[in-house]
């Protein structure tokens, strides 16, 4: 009999929902919408219905299900209890035993960030790597920390937070966590275009980023392709900042490969040109044989690692 | 049938062997020189005569011999190979192996720095933690880092090399391993001594460290005690660059506990009273609650976390 995984990956807007074989091997994947109104009450149950549904139309009987992974944006305790998801309404919400009552398969569950590097390691960039760091950049600066195949979990599931990293020492704008001078206040997309802002303010040089209306981070990279200073320095700044705090984690859990994913990595190769050089000038050298490789599954990482939950090792 | 461990420290001047129960409770220990000379090749054979000659004494046969522990002063690979440590003129040398030939036992090898702060964990000021960070602050900093009950070992044996996190952009000199800014070059003993012969050659302010012939990291703690300006400054410096460091390492595995020891930690509670602030200062707020504490274990904590590699969970 054939033996199947769930992954799930809750976001703030859609759920994304992945069924795999037990080789976590992706066999379909869909999304729903997430319900946050009511404190986001209907979202597990929502889960449960899609998941029910999609049992029934594929003929899938419950005990075929090895379980079904959760990924979830907060931090996650060792029982599967999640401590605040302010983007989904939720305070204390106990998935783990929510889901196993409404589902009746074994449930595990982690933080988002943490399971996107899950997934790289099990399907994506990782592949065969026990020792890596996953770093995404996209509104924030999120990490995934894999030590001999095992993710780092830490004493209150807030391990590999590393967009609060202090980076900067005479930073005077506060980072959304209320310190000032954390990695995500440069690295991040929105971080970029914040280094961008403050440049153009300070100069007058000529930049094509003076002429856009919505500044992206790719933008940036686009301009920073053509040449644009303002681009390129800015870019500098990103990839010093991101190679000294990759340098110091590199000095805490010396791994193999560093993984960059989210939506700056949409740059491509060149956002490694721009962070190596800056990792191999801080890194110690006895860490500082790392390779660095771009995340290869886009926004199913998520899923892929929360299936991952209940590999097979 | 009693049975036992051994527990080695492998030090650039003695070997420090200790023998345990089988619940990691010290029964005996004692020192032997480091043969340093042709390159090392008589030191594992002079630690097999020792503790074989400490069965005979005490007629311990060989079967109720659990494992030895051994910790080298370098990096340690998953096998128990050692790459490099100059300390002991060694070049790579197979320690496991090696040693098991030797006594016919068990053996299992681990740096010096990582099996200190597993000793912490096992009966020292880290018992019944998880999840702690251990910090040895003597002529250099060394680390140890111990997640979900296990010490972090890196892809190169490196995990915990924390003395050479990146802290600061504007350093000139040179730190050890050829980096500038190292925390290595702020925060150990021959740092906090560095810091004060440049803060006493720039200034003219009375202090009673310039009077003194050699400066020590003691002295410089007892001249802040008593109010000493530049001590008390210095020491300012000390604990938030060290502040700042464990912060980021807070932000990558989330500890429970930091445990201080090392030479310098002999300054007691003041010791922490310099580095909390600062901690909390740079901290992410959800790694923030963290617990510090003392090494409680001095120039034992070695041989615990040799023997404590055999321990029972």
């Amino acid at each position: 009999m054939s033996q199947y995984l769930f992954g799930v990956d809750i976001g703030g807007t859609t759920v994304k929902i992945g069924l795999f074989s037990e080789n976590t091997e992706l066999l379909d994947s869909w999304e729903i919408p997430t319900a946050k109104d009511n404190q986001g009450s209907r979202i597990l149950p929502d889960i449960a219905d899609s998941i029910q549904e999609k049992l029934r139309v594929l003929s899938i009987n419950r005990e075929s299900i090895i379980g079904v992974g959760v990924g979830v944006p907060g931090p996650v305790d060792e029982e599967g209890n999640v401590h605040g998801a302010v983007n989904l309404g939720w305070n204390t919400v106990k998935v783990a035993e929510d889901m196993n009552r409404l589902l009746r398969v074994p449930v595990k569950v982690g933080n988002d960030a943490n399971l996107a590097a899950l997934g790289e390691m099990v399907k994506g960039a990782g592949q065969g790597c026990r020792n890596l760091v996953a770093v995404t950049l996209g509104t924030g600066v999120g990490g995934g920390i894999i030590v001999n195949g095992n993710l780092l979990i830490g004493a209150n599931g807030a391990a590999g937070e590393i967009g609060h990293i202090p980076v900067e020492e005479n930073e005077i704008e506060l980072c959304g966590c209320k310190n000032r001078g954390c990695l995500e206040q440069y690295s991040s997309a929105t971080g970029v275009v914040r280094l961008v802002k403050k440049k153009l303010y300070k100069t007058d040089k000529a930049s094509v980023l003076r002429e856009m209306k919505d500044i992206s981070a790719k933008g940036v990279f686009d301009a920073a392709k053509a040449g644009d200073e303002i681009a390129v320095e800015v870019l500098g700044m990103f990839g010093c900042y991101l190679g000294k705090a990759l340098a110091s984690i590199a000095c805490v859990t010396n791994p193999e490969l560093i993984v960059i994913g989210g939506g700056v990595a949409k740059a491509g190769e060149m956002l490694i040109d721009y962070i190596r050089p800056y990792f191999i000038k801080y890194a110690f050298s006895k860490c500082s044989n790392v390779k660095f490789a771009l995340a290869k599954l886009g926004n199913d990482a998520g899923i892929y690692g929360a299936a991952g939950l209940f590999r097979k090792e």
